[in-house]
């Protein structure tokens, strides 16, 4: 039996903390300043409430940073400054580089730094097939937290950015190309062809790639940070970052769509990608 | 019957006239200075040689433009110089500002210009499925040419330009997302993952996915140029050329596959993408 803190949990660090809960790990949490829609989502995965970081911190042997990307380097400071001094495991979508500074924050502090790269939604059931990849010296320790559960923590390599680099490859497709097709469909409404584009990618492309345009939209606004974490990933590889800093773009004018509810129709999304008033 | 002159076909070229000559259309070509294997591909295609380039211009009522897009202001001009005053159809992938450059120029010399765009391989049968888009207020004339020929060529508007439009949208999918792919693929074999990106793709569509990125490097060295073409495309649209002059950078790394034979296999793709010795 592991104890494991969760750092402010969201929908997919909540499943993540489940997963291990089932396993019957006991998982942590502080719930001051949390919404009530996270709570609900702790008392579903049976994470047991401690309160207050702080708390949770001095309570963990395993701590999981599952948060808005931009925010990893200060949870692993608030870790550093508490003397967290258990294993660190950052989950998020950062570029290898980022996260061996994170590391060097929280080792600063006295922890063992795990790397984490979670592909796929919140992991409540094994259908869902969501990978945590990990890697680092101590990456097994973690792992054993979720056999056979509906997590999947396979450990990939000994290094720390391998699982990063794992999951900002993987983004790099899923993401990238939808927001490639998103800017394809603005500059042929633009050029007033869209409809003999759809023509020449016939009936079942062209729904399909409207649909995942219009799906995407509600998550643009967090799509943009993970895009630029892809074109350093490219660049410090030697490689052209120009894709994603296109696609961090096409995102950022897209993330107004956050609170629209249901999925807009592709001539609303178009206007709002062509500015259009 | 019209007489139709082809200024420098190459294979695609070739196809296209062969299509019209099918359709019992003369269709004059200047041997004067090309290989023997254009003459062969002239000769398959039924085209009439008339020797030199000003023969067919002072010969031809419609002069299709096929050509490597880097010289297709050359053409142009020549076209112009001669006095060439029939209908001037540019099939070349350019952006559209840069197709109503040409126009300007063509119609300097009193010709009437249509805008063309060729999506698919060479003509030669209709199992290809080769479109040649037209655009432009007497494209119907263009069109009428190649009715029932193995070459579709519909119109698509009276606009200069959105015949180029729409070729520009459909290549900036399957050739942008085939640099993407490459791009992706060098970085994870940088960062030491390419095994792991593998089972997470899944066997399917690594494979694919390999198959297209080593297929396509002998195309490399003239995708370059018409990757140039989509991001001033998409930046004439207000949307961002990025994704294109990253695609541009992939394919400059693998020009040189350009006499390579056969495909080469991913690992010697990777070793010239990553610029390793």
């Amino acid at each position: 039996m592991t104890r494991i803190g969760l750092l402010h949990p969201g929908a997919m660090g909540a499943s993540v903390g489940a997963a291990a809960s089932g396993n019957g790990h006991t998982v942590l949490w502080a719930s001051q300043g949390r919404s009530a829609a996270t709570q609900e989502r702790a008392r579903r995965g049976a994470l047991r409430d401690v309160a207050t970081v702080p708390e949770v911190l001095a309570s963990s042997e395993i701590l999981l940073s599952i948060c808005p990307p931009h925010a990893a380097e200060d949870v692993a400071a608030e870790a550093a400054e508490c003397g967290f001094a258990g294993l660190y495991v950052d989950c998020n979508a950062v570029a290898p580089e980022r996260t061996r500074g994170i590391q060097r924050i929280v080792e600063n502090g006295g922890a063992e730094y795990i790397d984490g790269g979670i592909i796929g939604g919140p992991a409540w059931t094994r259908e869902a097939e969501t990978q945590m990849y990990l890697s680092g010296p101590r990456a097994e320790e973690v792992s054993a937290c979720f056999v056979d559960s509906p997590l999947s923590a396979p450990v990939i390599s000994e290094r720390i950015g391998a699982a990063s680099a794992l999951k900002m490859g993987y983004a790099a497709f899923t993401k990238g190309s939808t927001a490639l097709l998103t800017a394809i469909l603005g500059m042929v409404e633009k050029e007033g062809v869209r409809i003999d584009l759809s023509r020449q990618w016939g009936d079942a492309f062209t729904a399909q790639t409207v649909r995942r345009v219009c799906d995407n939209t509600g998550k643009a606004w967090r799509f943009e940070g993970e895009m630029y974490e892809i074109a350093a990933t490219f660049h410090a590889a030697g490689l052209p970052g120009g894709f994603h800093q296109a696609a961090a773009e096409v995102f950022r004018r897209l993330a107004g769509f956050k609170d629209y509810g249901s999925a807009p129709d592709i001539e609303t999304v178009l206007a709002a990608l062509l500015k259009r008033e």
